[in-house]
């Protein structure tokens, strides 16, 4: 492995009804906002059990978050915040939300020009406001690492950045909370948590030989679990308690330990949701076997590690290996009812066109971290899911 | 699976050339005491890393630390930090010293009449001297948790204490600083580390799906690279890094989330450390065949999922199965040139009758936490280790 640091404070508090206890972890006396989504919470009773767990806490509420959160949109709630003296922020949510919630918190405290700059400029995050999580979907792993993509709409970019000072102070996952999901977004966090796995497992071999063998659980979890959950009529607990449980181990810096990660899938897919506003995870799963596609020369020997551990594959001729274990994959999404194609979704070339001209305009020259997937790879990895 | 909290913020540095790194996480102008073992820090160029690191900081020793390490041994560690005002410890060894360290740290804190109290009547910590470690010897994981074993002299009794405060602040894992341990510290630190494992998963199933899994990598990873390291002449890196690491997962509470655990293996196996001062894993290798020959069938199930998974054994006849997979976990011990019978040891049945009457003494009526581990069952546990 190469050197590294791992460091993950986050508190998870994890099971039936621990809502109640962010009461003993959000400090007595805060001044708390409340930041969520489109308001299904009110719908579920989250939002009852987080208001009743908060007590007599001096709340202040910011509602209305989107996916793929927007700059524009949520920085009003650092107004809030500095004119109200806020000191604690509760993240009720998704993926979408929790980052919000980060970006929010390191605005607050931020001593540049413009909060921007954390995600166009790598501004240096000193500070944030301490928040925990209520989380409601299960499939970013927000919810226990110091990550954040944030969209501009102004310029229709879409940027990540990360700190620890962004970890949460703790993340309550309550199981039966995903139970009143729509059953695409409980596949499209299947989906985001497979392929967080894969962007850190499947690249170049790194004698991590126990992160391998956790991701390699981890993808077969996922995969047993994953279309159960697409087949009930009605949830049950174990299955969505395993979902939920492995979306946040797919993102919580452990897998990322000590090897080289990839991360190309995701750089395009932010692309397709920045200009088409695709699901998130849906993109990916458009994006990823023709990434794979692209590199299973390269990364032959990692993909047939995937192809005999995960898939029971196995022969002498590698390549074909290999192949057959990007095919099923592509399969396994397409199995939960998931459309891996751009033509699916009416996308055609002058897309393709489109993203080449924006990272060519952003100086990109490689994507992701693994070296492999240089700029001109690109109109081919989308041609290829035409 | 069982409701949960999983909390664990150390900070693990990991790697080759890492001990400088403990400059940038303790404090600057600490006080310091470093707490080592016997020595073998300054013959092997440990020691001078650390003095290094340190710098210019105010720095107090505590040498001389034993394996089992005796409360009557560390208390006069406490009075140094009294008389010197030390405000952070630097714990430089294997589990003993760090075990050591984590009581002397509750130990200058502690408001009750006596410290001892914290392991013989579970008195309270409420705050402890702030550490770090740098870990010399594989083997206990306590370098990433909040357990600590602490033997008394004049009692003969060897006990333990958990609190989150005990947690190290950081712990520099340089897999190269193993190279000159001597080979049976290296495999008792395995074999202490799989029987960590297997105390966390081989009880009752709780649908712990993940947690399974993980432990299913460890238990084979540790199979492959404990019989390694026993033949190579030469250490090799990917080897013991691996073994390092594995070690730490074995034990940093990511196992037991949610799930039954056991540890009468470890309670019987400190009576007879206790009574004839056998290496701590030594106990765990005699006593973990036959306590699984105790509890066969009420734990098949799992001793099924463990025959078929991580030793690839299968048949309709499931207790054959479950016996099969109990005498390859004992022959792996002993390929490793472990001894797994107490007459290998010289201990007799007088030792049984000893135990029986020093447990009873206690009022122990169940061992361990699984509830399948009944007193009058020891006799029996014991006897077939003859």
């Amino acid at each position: 492995m190469k050197n590294f640091e791992f460091y993950n404070p986050v508190r998870i508090i994890f099971g039936k009804g621990q809502i109640s206890k962010i009461d003993e972890h959000v400090p007595g006396g805060s001044k708390v906002l409340l930041v969520y989504g489109g308001g299904s919470i009110k719908r579920n009773g989250v939002y009852g059990q987080v208001i009743n767990a908060l007590g007599k806490r001096k709340v202040f509420e910011f509602g209305g978050i989107q996916p793929n959160p927007k700059y524009e949109a949520i920085m009003p709630a650092v107004e809030i915040i500095d004119r109200e003296g806020v000191d604690f922020i509760m993240a009720v949510g998704g993926g979408s939300v929790v980052d919000a919630v980060k970006f929010i918190a390191a605005a607050s405290h931020y001593q540049g020009n413009d909060p921007w700059e954390i995600l166009s400029d790598k501004g240096e995050v000193k500070s944030a406001v301490p928040f925990g999580v209520v989380l409601t979907l299960p499939a970013t792993g927000s919810e226990m690492n110091g990550n954040s993509v944030i969209s501009r709409q102004s310029t229709n970019e879409k940027l990540a950045f990360s700190s620890p000072l962004v970890l949460p102070v703790f993340s309550v996952l309550d199981p039966e909370v995903t139970y009143s999901l729509p059953m695409n977004q409980v596949i499209n966090g299947v989906i985001d948590a497979y392929v967080h796995i894969i962007e850190q497992y499947l690249t170049y071999p790194s004698d991590a030989v126990i992160q391998d063998r956790y991701a390699e659980s981890l993808l077969q979890i996922l995969r047993n679990e994953g279309p159960r959950a697409y087949k009930l009529k009605v949830p049950e607990y174990d299955n969505r308690e395993t979902i939920m449980w492995a979306a946040t181990n797919a993102l919580n810096h452990f897998l990322s330990m000590g090897v080289t990660t990839d991360w190309a899938t995701h750089q395009i897919g932010h692309e397709l949701t920045a200009l088409h506003g695709l699901d998130h995870a849906v993109t990916l799963a458009i994006v990823l076997p023709g990434l794979l596609d692209s590199v299973k020369e390269k990364r032959k020997e990692k993909l047939v590690q995937y192809a005999e551990r995960t898939w029971g594959l196995s022969g002498f001729d590698h390549l074909a290996v290999a192949e057959e274990a990007i095919r099923r994959t592509e399969n396994f999404f397409e199995c939960m009812g998931v459309k891996t194609h751009l033509s699916d979704y009416g996308i055609g070339r002058e897309t393709i066109d489109k993203i080449i001209e924006r990272l060519t305009a952003r100086g990109v020259e490689y994507l992701g971290n693994a070296g492999d997937v240089p700029l001109e790879n690109v109109r081919g990895i989308l041609e290829s899911r035409l």
